[in-house]
């Protein structure tokens, strides 16, 4: 029995026994009150007033998560689930790393209803799982991307894009490389895209010619940034400049350079998004995101949900420009910094 | 009312009431029935028995970890929850960073019996927590670092500290510094400990004196290796390779030789331990420990106390040597590799 088999029997779409089951949307109280009864007669679940009837709050939120042993994904956690441990809500943690998984897991949600709320950590939740959720009352809330309409906490992925090609035009850059990311099965989250426009954007805004060949595509991480740099080394003109999806595969891009003894930067520039710890210890210029702040300002939503459920905040963090001496004018010798503090530059180009 | 007030009541010492609540230590038949009588007309929970029959299993566990976000905390939660989830089990996360958050989490344990075992992610149980979870028939699983007579999954720190420093022997190095580690109380964690105590071992072993101003220790992370590193460069005769707690450490040791104009390898050998991803990407010479199967394995074994509650193995996960470009003779420049996948080399000398 799932929402399709509901919305079958009552002759209407999935969308509207989402609405009605979920109670917080625009369904007349006719239509909810009959596609409710209909709902129980299938014995198909769980308003979010019968769930809270029947077994009431759980005190868990529950954390899905396509991986946890990477920076941004454990920095998120780590905020998420400081912040609702302190409110003394338990954290269900759920990585869900294949596909078999995820179905399972939206499979197995209904029977037993574990958690009051689901954090999506810069998860891909679908429409039909997004209606599940709506339908068992359980609160969602995505950290890592906004999504227009639903609480969640992200920043602007095409602003950070655009600082960091800023910076490489104001350089005096015009061929300028992006290496951008998918995942093992090709997808590409919203991140991903919203970066590639930013670089696409950021270049026609300067009146800088979009070379396809200098857009490279490789599997997330220190190994795919390797492999990316070198299919650009492979090219018979090399780009001057390289913005790389995250500081991951900027270091493996950097590995990449240092390999085949092109300097950085008097040879290339480079510059990844993130600010990830080790971008300081390798000099590496970067966008700076606080994803511990993130993590918290998520789990406060949350929070807020459990307590409220009208609240459907969106929230933006702030991104800026951090230069380290992985970028210089092309062709140049770089400025040695006679400060060897973290320098923060705050871009206004944008 | 907590275990000293049952220890009171009884008469008998703190250690008695919990291995008679436990159920599985030598305790009498007749004190174990009296101290259980007591104990529950004291109000004082849970016998292994009582707990099952009152409240069954919970089919949670519960992972208590000082940190998530850095890389060996989030890959041992990776594959520790991987096994977990896999069985069905789910997983509760408790970040307990500080002394409060530790406290709390063991004085409420008992107030709400919320999971079936605990997995100890390289966190310090103290005997005191271990005798709290024991009277609540509450399996505790180390991931980590092994422990004598309890179920725990580990490397031998001792023995990777000495294939490290053995290879700095085996270049030629006699002044050979280290760099340790401590948090932020001060408090050194059981690897600290041990890996402190192959360096010193190794050099014996070598006939090399141990020179005490040439180890220093700081707060664990990459800017500890760096301050760590800035401190070994003020001495009057400098060392000529450097072994770091951990690759993290090694990074920040890097950076400050850099800044400093100091080569690696020509003028400073440097090796860490772990094996982290960023290793190859900075071409350190480290000592390799798959965090992520010790991860797997703490969960199986974690699977199968909760099938079984005799199992109490001790798992000791090998570690070798991976030899980059960070390390070579004293005074010498370093040959080129010609191949540049990742070397892998047994260390034999143990």
């Amino acid at each position: 029995m799932n929402m399709a088999d509901v919305a079958a029997a009552a002759g209407v779409s999935v969308g509207t026994v989402s609405r009605a089951l979920s109670g917080n949307r625009g369904v007349s109280e006719h239509t909810r009150r009959r596609i409710r009864q209909l709902a129980e007669g299938l014995g198909y679940i769980v308003s979010p007033e019968a769930s809270r009837l029947s077994g009431g709050r759980t005190g868990r939120v529950g954390l899905i998560t396509p991986v946890v042993d990477t920076w941004f994904y454990s920095t998120m956690i780590t905020g998420i689930a400081q912040e609702l441990i302190s409110a003394g809500v338990d954290v269900l943690l759920y990585p869900l790393v294949s596909d078999l998984q995820r179905h399972r897991f939206f499979e197995e949600l209904p029977a037993r209803r574990k958690v009051d709320a689901i954090v999506a950590v810069a998860f891909p939740v679908t429409e039909d799982q997004w209606h599940r959720l709506d339908a068992m009352g359980v609160h969602v809330v995505v950290a890592g991307y906004v999504v227009p309409g639903r609480p969640s906490v992200g920043v602007n992925d095409e602003l950070a894009a655009r600082q960091a090609v800023n910076h490489l035009l104001a350089l005096g850059h015009r061929r300028i490389a992006m290496i951008t990311s998918k995942d093992a099965e090709g997808y590409r989250y919203t991140p991903d895209i919203d970066r590639e426009r930013g670089y696409r954007l950021a270049l026609s805004e300067a009146g800088v010619p979009i070379l396809e060949e200098l857009i490279v595509s490789a599997l997330w991480g220190i190994s795919g940034g390797a492999r990316a740099m070198d299919a650009l080394l492979s090219l018979p003109q090399l780009p001057t400049a390289v913005f790389a999806y995250s500081d991951e595969m900027a270091f493996g891009a950097q590995q990449s350079l240092r390999r085949a003894g092109i300097r950085i930067p008097e040879d290339m520039s480079i510059i990844g998004i993130d600010d990830h710890p080790m971008a300081e210890p390798t000099d590496l210029t970067t966008v700076h995101q606080s994803v511990l702040q993130q993590g918290i300002l998520a789990g406060q939503l949350c929070l807020e949900l459990l307590r409220d459920q009208q609240a459907t905040q969106q929230i933006t963090c702030p991104t800026h420009l951090v230069v380290r001496r992985s970028t210089s004018p092309p062709g140049t010798t770089a400025q040695p910094a006679t400060d060897v503090s973290r320098p923060k530059v705050r871009n206004v180009g944008n």
